[in-house]
């Protein structure tokens, strides 16, 4: 049993420790995981895809708080959300869509007993008050029905989109890493002995096997080259494009900054051209 | 039982890995929650503000470490101060003075007892070799008593100011957030029915109800508007005042960075106008 | 028993929270401290010096998780190293080299078994898939033979150097940290009566008392001046040389930054001269 928490709080506030101090006092002895606190304030969608990433590896007794709340002190509802991959505590702004996605809602609650909130809520720091003290109630025991009203109309963010046409497959940035590795959202991709297979992770699972020595990535007017097993397939400096740690498709430079070398910024269009132009010449092969 | 970490470390180096080492060894098992370690180097004013703001919220049993330390290796004493909001163990150069003002010192010692420091003390990092230690011996059970003699001369700075004038009340930016929020020394402000009751927070208990509707809020030259509610209650992009998380006066944009758009920094004034210009004729509303 | 963590990550992905996740599943309870995410991107030998500082202050049953791997999906082995200072865990790059020197390799085995990695194992993040499960394994009681065969041929890199010549000592910037401060690779310097004496940290133990009356110290170009006792030793805003807290001549401004005021970068040489220069004259002081 751990709390993990992810906000765009920063590291040069004290809005983190307090959060933690509640929550301390609540569930004493409960490990406090930071996930991150960089997410860029408000940047609901970034939220989603961090989480997607991270929540699947803890246990599911695990309870993951969530702030990143543009909407705090309006009608926006705080929420507890019961799935396969814990308890996702946050504000019900769409920040959970992608773990819903793979992990769907199996009871979803309004918080509203006030019995499970600061006697005083603020209208701008409902981390403290509301969400923080929800989550440790939660990790102590407290079953999700006490907490409110159960809701079936979760607010969902569009899925990051796949697009697969004749003869290419379009996607998008959705992450640039520190390292300034672009994530895409085309996936997940698995190799395998004829090629390379791909099951889009949230469309549905349509699946075709890709043969890398007939594929050519492109992003931003770059051709990035065939798929790579590992950065080291390359020269150092060379951009190329690989299968990341999440089975999406990736696209680096060996041992330098992707997103600066290339101009590359979340939201960019990435396609995978099957340039197989040989025909049937290729058959013999 | 938690101890604290608030610190102008950085997370660069490996000093507070340090340090929570020498600490996991005297206290095994005491979960060690960081407040922050980017307090800007050296800032003692700014991590007043931050404890402040924070260690409340923590049972009282916590203890609460604070190395943000100008005058390390000088003779500016070490110190351990028992409060209501815990065990405070830092530098005595002031850093505590906001935390006291609100839960005075009940009892102050000078860390000079060498069972509770390391063998060898350096003159350069003492979180390490001095104050580390001492807050772990405390967590572990070490009375205040045995690490040194007591004092009652505690270092102070002056506290945030709040000027009540006629007609207008002027405090200054205390801090300025991850969001580009800047908190201002003005508060607490409390919603109450007729309008915003005003406590000096750290000031005599002086107290008026003041009327939304006539008050104007002016920094730098700008004229901010009216007190809000929440950041929702203005336009994307739009500057406002309200009532921050801590009670206190705040200049925020909704969905933006009040301090790069009105450029905005710590120690600027800041005015609470109150224009009621109409006078008698105001009296039937 | 705790677990430490130190990466070139960053603090802005999910990263460090996946394999914090991994293994709070492994290893529950264990207590997982960050020594710092932020080394520079692939930057070994600057890990290699942050884990010196800090691995020491330890218990010696601590396990230690380092991942700074630009080699990640190549051949290089990944493996876990027995030593004085606890069981290293990360890539066999050298980045263990500094601390090896002072707490030699009792037993090295390469991480091969796959019981105690992920069944997956990706070829970019062997943090999560590899390092992570392997040190909470350990933590948990799994034997280090276990986990794969001994090997005695670890990746060392060249160890800081200290140069005795003829009144002088040559040395190296070896990092930079957040308040500027310049640590050289000239060490480990300790106060006696007489002066200063100087044992080569990583060299054989040659000894010598130094007369700091007579020692001047020159980085890049500007003559620093004696080595002090402490920051307050001078003016606000002037450089210095002083013993730093791991005993090493460390280059300092008293309240300021002396890698922005000298243009000091890590790397670059320093001299530490003896300008003795009254020769006889100086005997009868």
């Amino acid at each position: 049993m751990v709390i993990t928490l992810t906000t765009d709080f920063g590291y040069d506030d004290g809005y983190v420790g307090t959060m933690k101090g509640v929550m301390a006092a609540i569930a004493p002895g409960v490990p406090l995981i930071d996930i991150t606190h960089s997410i860029r304030p408000q940047a609901v969608a970034e939220a989603a895809y961090i989480l997607w990433t991270s929540l699947s590896y803890f246990q599911p007794d695990s309870v993951h708080l969530v702030v990143v709340d543009p909407g705090v002190g309006t009608t926006r509802r705080p929420i507890a959300s019961r799935t396969a991959w814990g308890v996702l505590v946050g504000p019900d702004n769409g920040v959970f869509s992608y773990v819903w996605a793979a992990a769907p809602p199996e009871l979803t609650v309004v918080l509203e007993n006030p019995n499970y909130r600061r006697s005083e809520v603020s209208s701008t720091f409902h981390g403290r008050d509301v969400f923080g003290p929800a989550a440790a109630h939660i990790a102590a025991g407290v079953p999700l029905e006490h907490l409110g009203r159960a809701v079936r109309d979760e607010v969902h963010l569009p899925l990051p989109l796949v697009e697969i046409g004749r003869g290419e497959i379009r996607g998008k940035i959705l992450h640039i890493d520190r390292f300034g590795n672009a994530v895409t959202s085309i996936g997940r991709l698995n190799w395998v002995a004829s090629g390379l297979d791909l099951v889009p992770v949230f469309g549905p699972p349509v699946s075709e096997t890709l043969d890398p020595a007939v594929l050519t990535v492109f992003v931003c007017g770059h051709a990035v080259g065939r798929v790579c097993r590992t950065y080291g397939d390359v020269d150092k400096g060379v951009p190329m494009a690989l299968v990341g740690s999440e089975g999406m498709l990736e696209i680096a430079v060996n041992r330098g900054h992707a997103a600066d070398a290339l101009g590359l910024a979340v939201g960019d269009d990435v396609f995978l051209i099957v340039s197989n132009l040989k025909g049937a010449d290729n058959g013999g092969r």
